[in-house]
């Protein structure tokens, strides 16, 4: 993949020696490093940056910065945290919040914090549990290979296991983390200034955003210890020096074939922008309704924002017929190369046409399985919760090799908080998405489609929404328990109007993702692996896996780019945060950043780009220099990072951080938060 | 072409008579029609049902169906009418309207009907205005040419000519139309039953909608004339009869390139869409805010939603690989038959290739036109009113065929209207589709953007939308005249904001707008013309022209068709609306049908479905039996119409229309509207 990559590098007259690469912490390429900028990290260095890295379950990164479980993270990565902290009367979102004593930091109700601690190649064990295996059978036989090898990992509730698929099952890992369920929050500023410039900027630079959380993990009553941490850098990131990024990019897709982006293209990205773009139009009117519509909606509203416009990035890069002309030449090149070699061609016989035939399957099935399914057609935590309810009642029955995926043993956990934690959750709102949410099922499948029947009966989906969301009681968290542990006797018994409903879709929903399960995901898993081993066999190892949201390390310089002739440079500074200030939503600054002016020198870098290797899932991941040391903070990406789903194009793919010297800066001299940035010091005399 | 559908038909495995086609009158396949149905029409047939076809100028079509100006349509086609001359204390959309007596019959301000008097072949006119030419100064000439024999033709303000491109411009006829611009509505039934089944059932079969409407033409203050008229017939269609339709197909691309449809699949669909499915999901949620709000937005919302569908419904047609498989293989054909013959070889030389470049030009260009011009960041009656003034005063004091288009002799009438009717501006709903417009502005452009800073300034767009709003005086219709009639000087003086802004935003508009017309457009018009000359020298004229809101006549047959093994029959009743009747929106079903329970035969048909070949443009048009008597009012096509932009599948491509005898039943026997009922019953003693 290295080499097609190279490829597409050159075609765009680009350096070859790019840095492009989310690569594991056991496959990181020092040598190249080493040539390139005469520094190779060792093997302790490696450790230690791995160590320190956090990943949070929620989808984002983030890093121990000091000895005493203080956690670094973006803003928006816990947004949801400081929502659920929030009231009417005490908007956290809107005022920031600081903890001035340790014992003051509330617990997030929804964040928990795993610490990689351990990864192991288990290829030979998954590929004899599946050996000879197509089809339907062949998913089963590695859904339970995974549950079983979960399952023997996960020695308690403080470890999470899970069989991590590399080089689209080339390759199968097992990754064991620690988890931290207590998870509590240190400092967050202003909503308006962690997302300042909201989503015109987003995916934009020059950026002047503080996307900046400090959590800490706690156990037994306080504060955990956390050995392996990131050192604070005495001296902030500069134009043209080397760091690093550790952080877990959530998925790319720049080995899948061509059949695949073209079916992104063409089916899955349009229905989902289009459920996206609609969701938000809704969103945004619904959260002018009231101010507490606004205090509920707006964490919400970003993150579908935030959404629309990565997606929308993704859609124009395929869209971009060079880019799917140069995916059709790397193919073309590896058939040609396994067709060379007898054992390769044999063992790939029929897999790009079974990955067609597939994705063909598909194609009818997807808005159905997702609407069904996936939950598009039902948009409600409360539903959310009830589906888990009867399913859990269900599954948990089960050996665990036969369970749904997200009732494994290894699961439990997770599933456990998820279901019993303390977090409001607004009923205005519920109603507003699962009206939508049935409002869309009905249009998608049909008024006389029967699932769609059954949901609805003669009534309207706002009047439903209304009626379930009114009539359940799922928002208390006793009910919940009592049904979780009263199992299937007690969901069976339950009259709760929202677990009525989930009993009442499940049996449906089940056979749309098994149809969708045994004809498509089976397939197209077994053709990928087929192909990631002769991919492998013809390229090697030398390469990065795809992104599947597993620890990578990347590395880059800082570094801005040209834009339509125009120098974008790579720093920006606090007094460009002035200047931008309109004084009007998203371009408003806090009282906190209005009052510093003339006080915290200008010049103080706020925000960075760099050539940085990233994705969605990398926010919060910390950025360090040669000594492992903190300078920055990993919050975006730019526009151009968007396409980077499929390709890296080293001219124009830039990281987005925060600086080091302007989140030291504006927590002491902007917020007071004197206790974090003692702590944060206190690293650095290490 | 139509061997080239052919071979799409034959490809699906259908039979090759299909009754593909939107022929034009003078062109119509006679011959074909009698082998296959033993009837022919003669040219008397022709003749008489081509002047008793109306066109609505706002992108319907219409009829005539008595002596004394009664013209049918749909209520979709005229919702807008409806809701002008509602107000919160009268709400027509939600009661329906009848006039007992002719003189009660109110104006609709907006609309306007156009009867097609002549047409006439001025290909060579055309051609030897643009011979030698290319690139913009092709454009040019073509667009004085055209405002030329416009104004030659448009003899009076009841008088409309316009100068229509067929086969890709490999024809150029002048059409002359006789218009009508006092319209007044006789009868509208409630939007509850014209629209019963909403969004859900739009573009679906079995159907129960009521989309029937009926309006007058005046003349010198009473009923117009019209010897022209398609009588009452004294039996409605059944199963399996031939019929007719005549009407003004909007737009199809049949013809279009292969590189053409991809550029619609990939770039210019997917920005409309998303763009359409953001402001439905505002527009919804708007509406349910007050009894007022939604009042003012229905007929807006309806009209949003119908769009996203129609574009939806192209988009997976053109994301289907066997549509485009099946284009380019049509087009390796014609090129091998051109390549065969030097003299069109030299014709066409560089025609794909010179519609691919412009095709990329446009590509990066999209969004901005759209936005700066086209309008979609500008979402504002106001600022549309304030723009034509603006405009109007730089254009009119050019020579004519200077101008830009819509300020040429010919469209003057239209535009007089448009700028001096007297029709309400719902300020709040006017601040919410502004207030979104600026927003996706800044969004797509970029917050930095130059054009975006020199409208926002330092305003939010919500807030800069309430004061355009609240500061223009431009509802009233005497400050429009008075900024009409005073021209440039008025103009350049007015303080009302929204002229300011429109004058603001108008030399970098224009400035995209002769970009995208010179680069792009010019292109694809001169290299289309080249290709369909090409075209019509392998294939001959036998086929018909693309759809370009022309008037066409179709035929085919009342018929159902299989739906996933299950067949659909052709014909819905009465019965069938009352069991679909749920109670609620939008299966609710008004008093008037619920009381007719009983009183009415139960079998009376309501809705059916034809094998015309029809699509958005042909609502309203009528459905005729072989004597040119009216059988149905076309109102919609199913889902698999939808893809009729780009191919004719006979085998599930069909129309759907209000049958005739439903139509008598329900104004007689529910709506009481005895007054219509005897002049329509009145025309079929004819």
């Amino acid at each position: 993949m290295y080499r097609l990559l190279l490829a597409l590098g050159l075609l765009l007259a680009l350096p070859a020696h790019a840095e492009e690469g989310m690569w594991t912490f056991d496959a990181f390429p020092s040598e190249a490093v080493k040539k390139a900028y005469g520094f190779a990290p060792t093997q302790a260095w490696l450790d230690s940056v791995r160590l320190g890295s956090v990943r949070l379950a929620g989808g984002c990164s983030a890093s121990f910065v000091s000895p005493h479980g203080l956690v670094m993270t973006n803003h928006h990565c816990i947004r949801g945290c400081v929502e659920d902290l929030s009231s009417p009367q005490k908007d956290l979102l809107a005022t920031g919040f600081y903890a001035p004593e340790t014992k003051d930091e509330p617990r997030c109700p929804k964040v928990e914090a795993n610490q990689l601690v351990e990864m192991k190649d288990i290829t030979a064990r998954m590929n004899s549990a599946t050996k000879g295996l197509t089809g339907a059978a062949f998913n089963t036989a590695l859904k339970a290979e995974t549950a079983k090898a979960e399952a023997e990992c996960a020695t308690g509730p403080d470890v999470r296991c899970d069989v991590v698929t590399l080089f689209h099952g080339g390759k199968y890992h097992l990754y064991k983390y620690r988890r931290f369920q207590d998870v509590r929050l240190a400092f967050a500023p202003e909503f308006s200034m962690a997302s300042f410039g909201g989503d015109p900027d987003n995916f934009n630079f020059p950026r002047y955003g503080y996307d900046v959380a400090f959590l800490r993990v706690w156990e037994n009553g306080q504060p955990a210890r956390s050995p392996h941490y990131l050192p604070w850098a005495k001296q902030g990131a500069r134009e043209g020096e080397l760091v690093f990024v550790s952080g877990h990019p959530g998925g790319t897709e720049r080995k899948s074939t061509v059949a695949e982006l073209e079916f992104q293209r063409d089916v899955a990205l349009p229905y989902t922008l289009l459920y996206l773009a609609e969701l938000r139009g809704m969103l945004r009117e619904f959260s002018q309704g009231s101010p507490e519509r606004l205090r509920t909606t707006r964490a919400r509203l970003r993150s579908v924002e935030n959404a629309l416009k990565a997606l929308r990035g993704r859609h124009q890069a395929l869209a971009d017929p060079a880019l799917l002309a140069q995916k059709r030449k790397d193919e073309a090149a590896l058939r040609a190369r396994i067709i060379a070699r007898p054992k390769l061609k044999a063992s790939t016989a029929g897999a790009w046409e079974e990955i067609s035939q597939a994705l063909e399957l598909h194609r009818p099935m997807l808005a159905e399985h997702r609407m069904k399914e996936v939950g598009d057609g039902f948009q409600s935590e409360l539903f959310t919760l009830a589906r888990h309810l009867v399913r859990a009642a269900e599954e948990l029955p089960k050996p665990n090799a036969e369970r749904l995926r997200e009732y494994t043993e290894a699961q439990l956990p997770s599933l456990r908080q998820q279901l019993l934690r303390e977090a409001p959750i607004p009923a205005e709102l519920e109603v507003a998405t699962l009206t939508f949410g049935l409002n869309r099922l009905r249009e998608t499948l049909g008024a006389d489609d029967p699932f769609v029947q059954a949901v609805l009966g003669r009534e309207a989906p706002a009047e439903l929404a209304r009626a379930l969301v009114a009539g359940s009681k799922l928002q208390d968290v006793k009910v919940r328990q009592a049904l979780l542990e009263g199992g299937k006797a007690a969901v069976e018994a339950s009259q709760d109007p929202m677990v009525v409903l989930a009993r009442k879709v499940d049996a449906e929903a089940r056979a749309v993702r098994r149809r969708y399960e045994d004809t498509v995901e089976a397939v197209l898993k077994r053709n990928s692996e087929r192909l990631a081993q002769a991919h492998l066999a013809v390229y090697g190892t030398s390469g990065y896996p795809d992104a599947t949201f597993t620890l990578r390390l990347s590395y880059g310089v800082v570094k801005g780019w040209e834009e339509n002739g125009r120098a974008v440079p790579p720093l920006t500074t606090f007094a460009g945060a002035w200047a931008r200030h309109t004084g009007k939503e998203p371009f408003k600054l806090p009282d906190s950043w209005l009052a510093a002016q003339g006080k915290v020198p200008p010049e103080t870098p706020l925000d960075m780009a760099t050539t940085n290797d990233i994705i969605g899932g990398n926010s919060g991941s910390p950025m360090v220099n040669r000594d492992g040391h903190v300078v920055g903070l990993i919050f975006d990406g730019n526009l151009h990072s968007l396409g980077g789903r499929y390709a890296y194009v080293p001219k124009t793919n830039r990281a987005v951080a925060v600086h080091g010297a302007g989140i030291l800066t504006a927590l002491e001299h902007l917020y007071g938060a004197r206790r974090l940035v003692e702590e944060l010091r206190a690293t650095q005399a290490r």
